[in-house]
């Protein structure tokens, strides 16, 4: 009898966005006439640069002819073009120093959060920001390292670490031991981002632990202060304790493309049960082989397009495109009275909802009243109770159509 | 301290492949003359098709405009546009009914086949063919449900099912109850099929223990003999005991560009361990819309342009090229008194060795004296020993080339 994984039934279901989902349309289907406005996109709306959109049609038309044509990414973790790129201008340039093969391209960040887990035990603590990116736990329960659900959709046996004001939204590492920890820097959904002597504390507490680090840096690209680093192993000795996550989605409109990357260090160890260490790259890099066969050669070719001259100045004015989206909704609603964090060197703006009324009230309110939709925060977890994410994709004209509406009912 | 997954460790390194490296390398340094030519390439060599380009270059325009940009595909299991194009000519057009929505777009039959035994419970009991694709034995390695390697490779805790030509290289179902099985046909890398005779008892079998069949049909595009089923969904009753997998990396010459599919159909169900029954196809859309987030829409446009008049007869064209290099191989073998079995509705030829010598002997045989370089079958599994995997992939001049030489040794 075919046994079916009993974890996958502990999930809760993906309540967020279908309700979301559910709202809007009723609000819609009761008032034909409103126009409303998303303020909640999780998606990028600006089409791709002219530079990839070049290197994909000249990468199509190889594809065309015998002589030009590519099969199989032989090893399935990219071409040594992109890995190259990506060393030079988002590692070396900042001072990281990077193998090429440490850097292992696949479809996407959210597969590889999703996927990293499954090279590590099923003993292992895990412990999550709260809010969080639902991706991490999910993917976690679904292996069997939780218990089953409990209250406000948390599940028994993570660490779940409060991210309030009062840390600036960047958790101390616990008190308690745990083995793998799960960051993500600038946030999703809070906008926070995390200083250097932030993540060392982290660092330092893996190398005390020997816990692993998993760094999710897929919005780096929206960090304006030089201050804050793009990646943890800016952070010295952190190629001993992490792993990071990259991603083209949110960098350069890749959502519907699929290009990302992963750096395992190859110093980086977990251990056997009776204390021998193992190295997380060879690992990696037999999952990649065995469950994924690389990325498509045009998609490659459009990625490594990002990193021309031409590249860089266009995915630039994009990103600067969205972050003006996200100053004038912090600065209006600011102006407004409302308390806002974010949307400076990330694109999602974390706002506290007026007169300690609830995510879902709150939502409702812009809803009913300004026709504005946005993204309740309560649904990323506990701690996101009495906030809502903002973002800052989509037209300039509809986030100040917005930002007028909500001003004229409050 | 962050434990390792142990059971990664008891994988066998991925000896085949880089061992054959390895020799024809070692081969080549000797002997820098020498011109050497593969029989045993296991990728498409042909071009993508005219109307896949065209496909592909207007898509890649679409994401350069803001109006008709794509971002993600809403819900990762793939545009509907594809699902219905697969179903009307896949399905539909060979009597089998199915929702649009039981086909799930994914970017590639390794991924799908590789990631499907996640969906169930780690106490299935799983069988496999003899010789077999290797993805399917390692993703249950990796995940626990087997002891350490044995000899010759096997693990402890499969079921291996001999194919030998006393069983067309189809074998019966077993004596003993399985939970899951993995089949393939058009088969690598025998290049065996199954009738619907032959698939009909392994439905009955399933039937009769709530056994899952794993059903990979990346090769179906090769199948010229009307009455062997293209899909196992042609079989009455395997709706509610099989997946099936599908690929447009051989049918169309997507190694490169990453396009397949998976059908779960509604009916079908797994086991608590408690005796209740829970549907496969939420839990399989489940699991893609967390650790996945589609395919490329760039992909997805060129994967529905072979399904237009264009289109077929264009894929219709290469496959016919790739079965003529077959046929060339098998008949050429066969007069010179080699056994020889598949390459009339596979791409894939098996070979007896001559003179009852091993796989690795007729490998060196061919590599020193012929300079051809075929794929050992012992690599594929013990019942593998004494064959070698030749393909039709490849050029016309380069096969007739390399016959002539083996003709010259025999």
């Amino acid at each position: 009898m075919a046994g079916v994984n009993e974890n996958y039934l502990k999930l809760q279901a993906g309540y967020l966005f279908p309700e979301i989902g559910r709202r809007r349309r009723a609000f819609q289907q009761a008032n034909p006439g409103a126009n409303i406005i998303s303020l909640g996109i999780g998606d990028v709306t600006e089409p791709l640069a002219p530079a990839v959109i070049e290197a994909m049609h000249s990468a199509v038309d190889e594809m065309g002819n015998r002589e030009t044509f590519h099969g199989y990414d032989d090893d399935g973790i990219g071409y040594e073009f992109l890995r190259d790129a990506i060393n030079k201008n988002d590692y070396k340039a900042r001072g990281v120093k990077l193998d090429n093969d440490e850097i292992i391209i696949s479809d996407g960040a959210k597969s590889d959060t999703a996927n990293i887990q499954e090279i590590f035990g099923l003993d292992n603590i895990i412990a999550v920001a709260d809010p969080v990116y639902p991706v991490y736990v999910d993917t976690n329960v679904m292996a069997g390292r939780t218990g089953p659900a409990a209250q406000q959709g948390t599940y028994a046996g993570i660490v779940y670490m409060p991210c309030t004001p009062e840390n600036n939204f960047v958790p101390d590492p616990p008190k308690q031991k745990v083995d793998l920890i799960y960051l993500c820097y600038p946030n999703n959904p809070t906008g926070a981002v995390a200083t250097k002597e932030q993540l060392k504390k982290w660092v330092d507490y893996a190398k005390e632990n020997n816990s692993v680090i998993l760094f999710d840096a897929a919005y780096e690209a929206y960090i304006s202060d030089p201050k804050i680093p793009h990646s943890i192993f800016e952070i010295e000795g952190a190629k001993d304790v992490a792993i990071e996550f990259r991603s083209f989605s949110k960098t350069a409109g890749f959502t519907g493309v699929r290009c990302a990357f992963t750096v395992v260090p190859k110093q980086l160890k977990a251990y056997t049960k009776d204390g021998r260490g193992a190295a997380l790259h060879p690992l990696w890099c037999r999952r990649h082989c065995t469950k994924f066969n690389g990325v498509s050669y045009i998609t490659q070719c459009g990625a490594a397009a990002i990193y021309t001259p031409a590249g860089k100045e266009q995915i630039r004015k994009t990103i600067e495109y969205y972050m003006a989206n996200a100053a004038l909704i912090r600065e209006s609603l600011a102006k407004l009275g409302y308390k806002v964090f974010g949307g400076v060197n990330a694109p999602y703006i974390w706002v506290k909802t007026p007169k300690g009324i609830s995510s879902w009230e709150f939502f409702d309110l812009l809803l009913t009243k300004a026709h504005v939709v946005g993204t309740p925060g309560a649904g990323f977890g506990p701690s996101g109770e009495g906030y809502l994410r903002l973002t800052a994709f989509g037209n300039r004209d509809d986030v100040k159509e917005a930002l007028e509406r909500i001003k004229s009912i409050s």
